[in-house]
Parts: structure tokens; sequence; C-alpha cells
């Protein structure tokens, strides 16, 4: 079927709110500088308050790389719970005006659609504060079965083990998948988050992904090592291909089969501006190219491309047309 | 009083829903480039689904102008109608977070804030296509009158005359203006605005404005005449000060007293990304310079910084620390 997805996400639902900040504000409100945190409406409420003017985007780590896949020209479909309101409209139309199909029920109010507040600094640094309202209702019932099984990878993100109801669409959604001969890929999403649930993610690893996503932060806190080359050495067993992103520095993919390390340059920018979304966007590209022929070092190269193109504006969604920019890079 | 505002600007109170678009699809949507047009709830709902993916910001002309009033460290109020929504919610941060006092009362459901579904061409022109929704409700008992009666400037758009009870509210505030010695500046908007009240918006001008904003099209429309050079002759008698603006070609600032024409440059932009908001910004840079100890070249100079950064970029709220960008610009 040629409308059959070559990719389905499953993750949070999320509309950016997107400031400019100060370090003392992150200190005022003692923000560790890089991570994502999970806050309580009042939490929310009061850090929007003393934030400055913002943009408000599209998000979602899973549904930036579902977005970027798509702008690539792959077919795509994105699992995750908006509520019926102004902001969930804006995330479901976004996503669809790309060409994903996104069917999944908003969740009636009082739901409000998730929203992380997300404070760059001078740096380019980006700290999250996520308040996941109707993202946490998704469950296993929300699920569409048919398209998971028919799809060629099912991508997934560790933020989903936030909600319980989430976490059991996630272990449904890996059955489904085993059952059918749909590849597994894995986001570790955020040191907290692998440090929240350390251990079921390593069962996770070892039970069948196939396709593992880490930075250099997480992957140290899933595989308790102090460097990134301990971490690169550890993962060589562990899934068939593992990306292991180093900001500036580039990634290593690692492919288990060979024991081969492919050592895959950043993509030059002139000005990074906000990291946002940078891993999501790898994770994107890397996809692409793993399901329309291109070997791992060329699907690499997109993703590095496609992260290059998303730090060097604000917010976590492409500007720029992702198939022309990776157009030179060849298949075989 | 230290905290009476300098300038209360009474707007339109809209949320920015800001695409990038090809020619075609202006085109094929009958729209015509660089305007505003108004449109109908259901209007706005098949341009939307047919739009790309889109990036929220607080927007409205005067808002845009006191926004960049207060962030050049100008005190400022803001009159205007959202509702309670998200997007009203969104409105009402962003500027309130400038320090700008904001205190008009949300219309309830079923009212929904205004949006203005902009796209932007690759030549950075943007076309605006606007749902008034809650802004409508605005009427004369939303006036702080005290308010009006206590600043220097009362700045007023002339989209309100398209709510009649924005315009009753327009009337009334230069009622109260006139009585308080405040002085009352006007933007004609958008040359579709001027052809709807070209002879009430004549009328306004001889009757009392003292600072007209005005680009080459809406001037040329007001005053039925072929060129810039001949609605800048017309226009030395009108009023005390007239800004009238020619985008790349920089502006004229007219003064009635000495009948002076001071040609002021537009600012070098490096690369023009989105021309929202330039009209608005510049207005912001010239009232704030006209409140606060700068001769009229010097806040014509402002004016043109103001509008080269916001053009600059995406969006039609100022990025950059306005109050550097202009510190170099002498007062006297």
């Amino acid at each position: 079927m040629s409308d059959t997805p070559a990719l389905v996400g499953i993750g949070n639902a999320i509309v950016d709110v997107i400031a400019r900040a100060q370090e003392e504000f992150l200190a005022r409100h003692r923000l560790r500088k890089g991570t994502m945190r999970l806050i309580v409406a009042a939490q929310a409420e009061a850090l929007y308050e003393d934030m400055g003017p913002g943009i408000e985007m599209s998000g979602g780590s899973v549904a930036n790389s579902i977005a970027g896949f798509a702008m690539l020209g792959g077919r795509a479909a994105f699992i995750g719970k908006v509520a019926e309101d102004q902001l969930g409209e804006v995330f479901g139309h976004d996503i669809r005006s790309l060409g994903v199909h996104f069917a999944t029920p908003p969740a009636p109010p009082p739901a409000t659609t998730a929203r992380s507040l997300i404070l760059v600094t001078p740096d380019a640094q980006r700290t999250m504060n996520t308040y996941l309202g109707a993202s946490q209702m998704l469950n296993e019932h929300d699920l569409d079965e048919g398209l998971i099984a028919r799809a060629e990878i099912v991508y997934l993100e560790g933020y989903l083990w936030d909600p319980p109801g989430a976490k059991r669409a996630f272990r449904r959604a890996i059955e489904v998948a085993k059952a059918a001969g749909t590849q597994v890929a894995f986001s570790l999403s955020d040191p907290f988050c692998v440090s929240r649930y350390r251990r079921e993610f390593l069962e996770l690893i070892d039970g069948g992904i196939d396709i593992l996503f880490a930075n250099e932060e997480e992957a140290k806190t899933l595989l308790k090592v102090d460097t990134a080359e301990e971490a690169r050495e550890a993962l060589k067993s562990k899934v068939p291909i593992t990306a292991l992103t180093r900001s500036e520095k580039g990634s290593w993919l690692i492919d288990r089969a060979s024991g081969a390390v492919h050592e895959i340059p950043a993509d030059p920018v002139e000005r990074v501006e906000d990291t946002t979304g940078a891993g999501d966007l790898y994770a994107a590209g890397l996809l692409y190219g793993l399901t329309h022929g291109y070997a791992l070092p060329q699907a690499g190269r997109i993703a590095a491309r496609c992260a290059g193109e998303v730090v060097s504006h604000y917010g976590a969604r492409p500007e720029a047309d992702l198939k022309r920019l990776v157009a030179d890079i060849a298949r075989r």
C-alpha cells in the first residue's frame, strides 16, 4: 500500500513556548541548563508569569522527528494526545499540514494540551519545563495497531515513561511491532529521564530495540560509565544500530553486526541560535535514510545536516526545504 | 506620577499565525500580496487548513508598537480585547511581560481571540488574513479614560474602524485626549483600510490628529494622488507631524510648523526575512523619541533602526535588545 507510513512515531504531543532568558533567570528558578523537567500546572503558571514574551510552535521530541521525516519526503504517522483546545488545534494543524497521518482522538475538557516552557540562554542552550496535561492521557487504546504492524519502523521516546498510560502504550507498541516484524527505534530523551527509568530502559534495550538514539550524557547515565568512549564500546554489543550523538563533536553510528563505528562529523553551522530539536532532527534524518535505501554512513550525513538546520534558528521544527538540503547525499 | 504611561495604545489584540507560502498559494486563494483582509471564521478555518506549519506570536499593529516602545524603555499601556482562551492568555502574557499595563477585561466564551493568518512569501512580503473575533467586542466602555488623560500621546490604528464598537472607542478616546491635552497619533494601517474609510479618515485628520503615520500606498489612496512626492507636499499642511514611510527607500518626516521635510534613510539590513511589523516598529521608535527628548530627525533614526530590527527576522515583535540598539543616537 503506497499510503502506508514507513515510520510511526509515538510521543508526547506538546506545544513549545520559547523565550529568551538570561543565566540569572535559570539560577533564580533553580533550573538545570540543557535538561527537561516535568512541572505541574501551578509551576507552569508561575514560571510563565516570570518569563519574557514567547513564540509558540509545535514541539514534542518524537513529533519533531516525525515532522522532519515528512519534510524529507517520507510517509509518516504520529500517535500522541492533545486536548480539544486552541493549542491542540495548532499541534494537529502543524503536523497534518506536513502530510503526516495524525488521528489520535483529543482529550475533552478540562484537559489542556501539553506545553513546554523553553528558555533559550545566550549560549543557545535550551532548558525545558514541561507541563504534560493531555499528553498524560495517552494509553494503549490510542494505538492504531494495524499502522504499527504495517510500518517499517516504530519510533518511541523515553519521555513516554513519565505518564503511566503512555508507558503501557509504549510496551504494547513494542509487542505489536515485534509480532509484525516492524523495527523498534528508541530515544533515551534526556539524562534525568534515563535516571528515572534506568533499569527499565536497560531491560527494554536488551529485550529488542533495533535502533537506539542517545547523547553522551544519556549514554553515560544509562551505562554508568565516565566517558563517551566507554559508552561507545559498551554499546557495540547492545542493539543492531546505535546513534551516539555528541553535539558539535558530531556522532558515532555503531553497527553491531560488523562492529564498525562510523564517525559522522557535525554539519558546519554559521551560528548556533537554539539547540532545541537537534537530537530530534538527527533522528528524523537517520530514520529517513535507513528507510529510503541509504547506507548507514550516508543516513548519518542526512541526520547531521537536519540537526544543523534546526540549531541555526529558533524552534524545534525545520524551516528550510529539507529535501533540497540533503539532495546531494548519494544513496549508496 | 512616575508610573503613568507616556503612551497609551488602542488597537486590535491579535495573535499572529505566521507561515511561509509560495506565490502560487496567494494566487490560488486570490490574496493581494502585502495587504490585510478581514475574514470570517469559516474562511479562517479553510485557509488555515491549507497553510503549512506555523509559528504563533502576539501581534496587532498598535500592540506591536506598544511592545517596541516598552522594549525601548518607555512606559506604556495597551487597550484591546482578547477572549478568555489560550491565545488570549498568550497575548496578555507577552505584552504584560514587557511591563506594559494591559487591563482590558477579556471577552467570555464563545468569543475567541483574534488571529491573523500571515503568509510570508520568499520575497519577505507578508499578506495578512485577519479573523477579528473578540477584538470586535472592544467598545468605549473598555477605555480607561484617566490613563488616556494623563498620557502624553494616545496612539490609534485605522484598523479599529472595522469593528463598530472599536470605532466608537476610537472617537471617544480622541475626545478624552483633546480635553486633557494628550496628543493623538494615528496610523492609516493599510491601503484597503484607507479605501474603506477614506472620507472619515480625512475628517479625522483635519479634526485634530497630531502625529500621522502613513506608508506611500496609504497616503496616495487617502489623498488620491499618484506619487509619493505629491502626497508629501499635500501632507505638509495637514497635521503637526507626519511620518511617510517608504520601505527600503526610508521615510520622510514632515514638520508642519517649520515646513521642513527630514529625509530618514532606511537602516541597512543584511537580509530582509519578513516585513511584518516594519511600520509598527517604526511608529514605536518615533513615538519613543518624541516622548523622550529627541529632536524629530533623531526620533526618525530610532524609528528606522527599530523597523530594521523587526524585518531582519520572522514575526512582528522585536527580538534584539532595542535599548542597546539605539543607545548611540544622541538626544539633541
